[in-house]
């Protein structure tokens, strides 16, 4: 479980962490980005409280760390920031560089249980459990008691099913461009039908955000939703927003909102960066 | 004088425009950013005042606006931003890709007297009049009569120079990282023996920020200069702040921060952009 640090930079008054480590879940070594807000720096007993940033297809770490602007409002609440891979690399899988949204950089999130795919396609277990206790165990002005999570276009998706799969784990939840709805969505299929298979559509329910919210019986919902409506790939039908707010009727408050204008790229991100980590910071301060 | 748009895209409640134009001073294509804050498009009378920011070498027009977070208060004050290349491209001169401090990408913001430089590379023309002509004259949003200018490293000089060069043209000037004197500098000596020649010292000098600053007989200078602690190119010599401060002694205010842990990179403009665009802005709407 040990940390490889590669670069430590500063940003907004604390410090973004390049690390690496060998990760058993996934079967290579992972490289990541970690921010501790400079509450961290001041005083070392002070615990913050984290949020993970899920960056969508092609991503790396490093494209929120660089372009998100997430940095500024975590600055000033005090809130740390994990920015995770999009997927294990160098597994030499035929096939894994071939597509921008499978394989490498399109790990969707979940647990691949079709060879060869399984040997290391495994970013649900790693980004709920391996990842977040090599940091916990690593970083101890981290409290594990207090997450959130977010993220963008796949990693919207990787927020939402991951939140409504494991209730209470996440403080909170939200989303830029989320795929909302990926076993009806060409992205979805076939990243589903490459992980799970396509006879297995017991698992493709599973990690999809409105099959979850139908089932779900935990809390009322309070999910904040950024889509742009110059959104090229909302146009193409790969998101689907409305279905997830549909499905979330009477479960608590969807808050979709239509940004206008607004695309998929960071440029909408770096908008609407704070009002997503205040978000975040209602459940993971006040409430908390 | 007519510009192509290449693409637009929401940022902070105003739009980034990317553009191309055909330049006569550098001989060709040349791509563009723009970003006009809300305030332009909320009323269209509305005249707003514009900030040059000068990139550093191996950048484009792209890095500031992706990765500076200059939007953040130019939207909030109601500033345009120019985001210009730093080097004419694909003039086919032998060598002009070779080296990331020389050639394509880093043209200094001088005009060449050498050849084959002297063909196009002609940034300081382009930026001082082309440039702003074209942008003026197509977008009509924009008070010609209100410019500042700011840059980070080789753009750093770029902003020192042209500021220093023109008394009355830029309501303001700062600089993150600036090479403030290129002359005693490893990386102002290759550019300035290239595009001027060894023995033309006169010229060399006429584009030095410490050598301008000694003749400065203008306004008393206000100018604010960020340098980090762990800036890697600083402590190689390449900026020798101290210099253009001392050289500045007596002209005005040279407010020199030391940012402690910060190095060179985008992360560092970042978390200070607010403080330099909010510096241009006193000068642009304040006291305009």
């Amino acid at each position: 479980m040990s940390v490889q640090t590669k670069a430590t930079i500063a940003s907004f008054g604390g410090k973004l962490l390049k690390l690496a480590h060998n990760a058993t879940t996934t079967n290579c070594e992972m490289g990541f980005n970690l921010y501790l807000p400079p509450q961290t720096t001041i005083n070392a007993l002070h615990k913050v409280p984290l949020i993970i940033y899920l960056a969508g297809l092609t991503c790396t770490g490093d494209n929120g760390a660089e372009k998100g602007f997430f940095q500024h409002a975590a600055s000033q609440k005090g809130i740390a920031i994990l920015y995770p891979d999009t997927s294990p690399r160098g597994l030499k899988i035929e096939g894994e560089d071939d597509s921008y949204d499978f394989g490498s950089g399109a790990g969707f999130y979940v647990d691949a249980t079709r060879e060869p795919w399984s040997k290391g396609y495994k970013m649900y277990s790693y980004i709920t459990s391996e990842l977040p206790k090599t940091v916990f165990e690593n970083f101890k002005e981290i409290d594990g008691e207090r997450v959130s999570i977010f993220g963008h276009s796949m990693g919207g998706h990787g927020a939402l099913t991951l939140f409504l799969r494991n209730p209470g784990k996440y403080k909170s939840v939200s989303a830029f461009a989320p795929i909302a709805n990926p076993i009806n969505c060409d992205w979805g299929k076939r990243a589903f039908e490459g992980y799970f298979g396509e006879e297995n559509k017991e698992k493709w329910a599973e990690h999809d955000a409105t099959e979850l919210v139908k089932k779900w019986k935990g809390e009322p919902l309070d999910i904040l939703i950024d889509v742009g409506t110059a959104d090229n790939f909302y146009k193409q039908g790969q998101l689907l927003p409305e279905n997830f707010v549909n499905a979330a009727e009477g479960k608590g408050k969807v808050n979709v909102r239509w940004q206008d204008g607004y695309d998929h790229s960071y440029f909408t991100m770096a908008t609407f960066a704070d009002d997503h980590i205040n978000h975040a910071a209602r459940y993971l301060l006040e409430k908390a």
